[in-house]
């Protein structure tokens, strides 16, 4: 199996990507290949483990950068002759030279590129961006969350066959429980979107649990929750926002006293097991889905520990044959429509 | 100034209801008018206070229940003979002989009874369901969090109008900052609806300071922020549900050493603050803007403290004349269009 790096993805890179990849290509006994300017990538490697193998370096002497934007980010990921790192990585997966490509880098810019060279699986309509959210017991696979703003009922459809075959393939999940998000328990609640997506979703062939509220999402009562990339944006930002919110403000009430600030320190365990489990390393990467190919996204504050885990979900994809699984899925639901 | 308080609204209804009712009228010196089952009630203020004063009550023999819905639920809001606690309470503000009406009921229940009892505001498209979230230095309005799932642009101009006009009048903010959530902080970015309500905002006249996300919103940076009842009614759930899963998880993370055990007791000021800050009781209650007449609802987690808190959020959209307030902005926001 080979899995492509992106070595100019996270904040930091390529440090995390560099150790990531040497660790990896260690851990899972396959080459890793990692992609970027070659001459610095090999010195770093280098410098970690002089007799170093397991890692192959393809050069690609541009990147998209967090800053990328517009058009000016379209072209670097539409032009032929494009020599970032992301378009040079999904190339090698494109002409099955690799199996899947992971990133930490900018998200837009991962889409754009996969968008434009590999293309979308054929019979799907949108691919979504997923992401994996650490709720009460587990995680719950959210999608769109954020490459379509605007969505019609056929999408969220689409999503929710996309999302269970994730779910079950990559997960593990026996017959993944699928929800739509909405503004109320009941059948019938909804925005026009939710309630004309509802019945299709249910018609799709999934386990289907109905509309889901905050608390049962956070309450594990899914395993898969549909959404618009509007709306399902809004969700991962403003968690992550009241998470954040949350534990500084009690970070900063320890702070105030001699007896809290002991507290505090006695109750570290605890605070490190919630730093943990809001920690993107534990999840690593999600995929985006619909696109003709394993490309996985992964958050930019990644360190080298979160981009083993991205590897770890990227070689689960291939081995469980995800992708084929997917088509076979969307070829039967046009079949059946 | 006279507040009508729901007797019959609460989870725990009517004990803090009577108690808060009590209370407020010794605390502002003003009459509380108390609507519900009258012997029931007075039964209980005389338990607690058999010389009671500053409270009137004023009967009413039904009430929509949390299990209120559909058609019943519109039949209890909108018949002329009804006889629920929230049709007689808006009655009172309707025939100006009471200046606002506080509740902790049934939100769907209070939005229709204010709806057909009250009406809206001449110009006012539609009524929103305004929230005070807790963030970073204080809080922030969000409207719409429920009444429309459906937006149109021209909506959520409306609403920033009104957001503004509450969160200087009541809130005493000063040329409040008003944004609109979006799923990107640059202009530009959005669903078609932020796209296309985007320049009706910035054209209202109010301190339009443009998108905000999740980190902004609750990093304490707007004043208020406008969004479609279906995406604010999300955001709200989906925050108390991830506030509630990390202070659930740390609780039970806590308990599970003799140190982290006494870790947590010396850190219990520090939770105290945490809990202060997410209480409901903290707000009280925030108003359905749009409406011809002053109506707060809040939690219906609510106890006594949290209502008093609401019948003063009441008292002071009163004396600062909200109502007029807003009548005159949307008046304003027609002539000029």
């Amino acid at each position: 199996m080979r899995i492509v790096l992106d070595a100019m993805g996270s904040d930091t890179c390529p440090d995390p990507e560099v150790q990531a990849s040497l660790e990896a290509a260690e851990l899972f006994g396959d080459e890793i290949i990692l992609v970027g300017p070659a001459d610095q990538l090999e010195k770093k490697i280098i410098e970690i483990d002089s007799s170093y193998k397991g890692v192959q370096v393809v050069n690609a002497t541009d990147a998209i950068t967090m800053n990328d934007k517009g058009l000016a980010l379209a072209l670097k990921a539409k032009r032929n002759n494009s020599k970032t790192s992301m378009a040079i990585g999904m190339d090698l997966v494109k002409n099955k030279e690799a199996d899947a490509f992971v990133t930490a880098g900018n998200t837009g810019g991962a889409m754009a590129t996969a968008y434009f060279r590999l293309g979308v699986i054929p019979g799907v309509e949108r691919p979504a961006l997923t992401s994996l959210f650490p709720v009460k017991g587990g995680h719950c696979v959210v999608l769109d969350i954020g490459a379509n703003p605007d969505c019609k009922p056929e999408h969220l459809a689409q999503f929710a066959i996309m999302g269970n075959i994730y779910a079950n393939k990559v997960l593990g999940k026996n017959n993944p429980r699928v929800a739509i998000l909405s503004n109320g328990e009941e059948p019938g609640k909804g925005n026009e979107l939710v309630k004309a997506a509802f019945p299709l979703i249910a018609a799709s062939g999934v386990n289907f649990i109905g509309n889901v509220e905050g608390k049962e999402l956070f309450g594990g009562e899914a395993d898969v929750v549909v959404t618009d990339g509007f709306t399902g944006n809004i969700l991962v930002k403003s968690s992550e926002a009241v998470a954040k919110l949350i534990t500084d403000l009690l970070k900063e009430q320890l702070m105030r006293s001699f007896w809290t600030k002991i507290g505090g320190l006695l109750s570290k365990p605890a605070f490190a097991e919630i730093k943990h489990f809001m920690d993107p390393g534990e999840v690593g990467a999600a995929p985006l889905l619909g696109i003709n190919g394993l490309v996985f996204i992964g958050h930019g504050r990644s360190d080298a520990h979160a981009m083993v885990s991205a590897i770890r979900a990227a070689r689960q994809a291939v081995s469980s044959n995800l992708l084929e699984s997917i088509k076979d899925a969307i070829q039967q639901q046009i079949t059946r429509v």
